[in-house]
């Protein structure tokens, strides 16, 4: 079985690896270069992209914001999983916001705005309080502005005026008072079959996210069953096959719909050592056809993983390997500022357990690059 | 950092799987060829064998049966790890057998054999039920004969007359009623550091292995205590780097060394998805000087595994990846009689939940590729 990726980083990189171990050969495409790549060692692979598309059983993306004539070549080969609206939905805020509408599922209160002047209706109906996102190539935290106070609007107004809202309008969210970001990770396959993980507790700094923890502290029933719901009513509203990440605010005992990442995601990373399948096994073959793999915790229902992100540097100690249940993933990457560079994924027999071994773990890695670690490893440690 | 492995085979593959995900990448000498290829895709890659011996940090080896000539070189380098000294040990039961006595380790009853004129005195030796092997090149019940009476003494000394034995010994065994097949399964890494994982318990079938439990079954402290300090005694008396698999016979309390493998072994495959660390990525650790992994189940204390290989057969239905904490692995080679086509590693609570799945694996595949599979789900479906 063959899969071509359009995307060639870590994602691309992760499904080779957990492809590669059932027989599963994935290639990635480098949309900057337009060449098929190997995705590990990113060595250029013979044949062109319309020859890999012939080889390949499946097509997929590990990134939302592929260019749409590749996109576009992709979809018509009949192949593209999950489809191209399904990828355009994940790339495109308004589109977003519609399919979230149309499937009548809770979201942040919003409006479009496709010229400044909308902007003073905008804090009438929602409040002065406001997020506003770029519709399109807005992820992690670029193409986003905030408005704390109605005086600030003649200052926004200013710096919005260069845009071209009318090519690229604006999503104006209010801001919530939400307690915390959770995100449910799950998996339909072509066949139909639908596979959630337990929801995901997410820690995010300057934009970016640098903790995960799932399952998610202090979640029950009710609120994994109403998370599922909403899982279940997108992937069959949009008949979507692959993995899904949604991203949830969670006020109070509703859940929000924050974002949609049609693909892998980072906040799903734990799987690979905490669960009995990793999302990139399972979206391998959700996108093949073949039986979704289990996606419990490995361990039992006491189990629990966490998965800090390595960003922007590579001067972790390598001796954190020596604790127990700690897995290191290195995406060979050269440094840069805010760039993902790895992560490490740790699993524990409770929150009790995973808070210590982080708190162990936090003494490997500098405070500059893991601020949240410490307090994290402390609030787990002390959940009885 | 950066491993070049001796042998292309499924375990440099499973090597390079586990490196890639920790930032090692691992390249593939092939000995048939000369050259040196990727471990996953088989492509050559560029260079010679000397300068991947430069571009590495370490080097090592996926099988005992090595070109003394490579082995030379790769020694020279002083890179090498396992040594040459440690790797011809495995490749030659003579050497074994000395290593074993030299260390005082209790191993079947033996006479070294370079004419078949000897071959009366090791029935008057050992009695007349005999294991014959070739001292070299003999794995997996190829080059074996065995003696089940004197009278057939004759017969065989005719068989083995062709052979040059003062070139290539036969080490003649005395053949034991043995219980069972252990084996041990550990690392010891550049400084010293020794970890061992729990013991498999292994069935064969016509001179493969056919399936591994871990923990074995029926195991206690003293058997295990037994084993570690067998292994202890072993790597610190080799003075060995990587991870040696040692196979062992069980006579009710006793423990007999049957076979040394200076390498990851079929035998210790369960641990990729049953270990918190794969002997796989172990063994990187270990030749690198990396802190080695948890050897523990993943789990806890009750948690067991099993691995089943695929022998010789591409039939099984993937239908079986729907079983929960089954995980196929598949090595990329075309059929042949007899061959390791791939493994399929499966994790259970217990040892009734582990037999019960087997049973429902089974159904999956064909009897006559896994006759052992029916009674050993069986067996274990039945411990309380």
């Amino acid at each position: 079985m063959q899969v071509l990726v359009y995307g060639a980083g870590q994602l691309a990189q992760m499904m080779y690896l957990d492809g590669a171990a059932l027989g599963i050969d994935v290639r990635a495409v480098d949309v900057n270069s337009n060449t098929v790549v190997h995705p590990v060692s990113k060595a250029r692979l013979d044949g062109t992209i319309a020859q890999a598309i012939d080889w390949a059983d499946a097509l997929t993306v590990e990134f939302e914001h592929v260019p749409e004539d590749l996109l576009e070549q992709a979809e018509a080969s009949g192949k593209l999983l999950p489809g191209m609206a399904s990828v355009l939905i994940g790339a495109d805020r308004v589109r977003e916001k519609q399919l979230l509408s149309r499937l009548d599922i809770p979201n942040c209160p919003y409006q479009i705005v496709t010229n400044v002047d909308q902007l003073p209706d905008c804090v009438q109906q929602l409040g002065e309080r406001l997020i506003i996102k770029a519709s399109r190539d807005g992820y992690d935290g670029y193409g986003q502005w905030r408005l704390n106070k109605a005086e600030e609007l003649p200052q926004l107004q200013q710096q919005l005026a260069g845009l071209d809202l009318e090519k690229v309008p604006l999503v104006v969210e209010k801001m919530l008072n939400f307690d915390r970001e959770l995100s449910l990770i799950g998996a339909r396959s072509r066949n139909g079959e639908v596979m959630v993980y337990p929801l995901a507790e997410n820690l995010h700094h300057q934009g970016q996210l640098h903790v995960s923890v799932a399952p998610a502290t202090a979640s029950n029933e009710a609120l994994t069953a109403r998370a599922q719901e909403i899982f279940t009513r997108l992937v069959e509203g949009m008949d979507y096959v692959g993995v899904l990440a949604v991203e949830l605010f969670q006020c109070g005992e509703t859940l929000l719909v924050n974002e949609l990442a049609p693909r892998v995601h980072n906040s799903g990373h734990w799987t690979q050592a905490g669960a009995h399948t990793s999302q990139f096994e399972n979206h391998l073959r959700a996108v093949l056809g073949l039986s979704l793999g289990a996606t419990g915790n490995i361990g039992g229902d006491a189990a629990v993983s966490a998965m800090v992100n390595i960003i922007g540097c590579d001067d972790h100690q390598l001796a954190l390997l020596s604790i127990p249940g700690v897995h290191l993933n290195w995406y060979g990457k050269s440094v840069r500022h805010k760039r993902k560079m790895g992560h490490i994924n740790v699993t524990a027999e409770s929150y009790q357990a995973l808070g210590n071994k982080l708190q162990r773990l936090s003494g490997y890695l500098s405070t500059t690059h893991f601020p949240c670690l410490p307090d994290e490893s402390q609030r787990l440690a002390n959940i009885r």
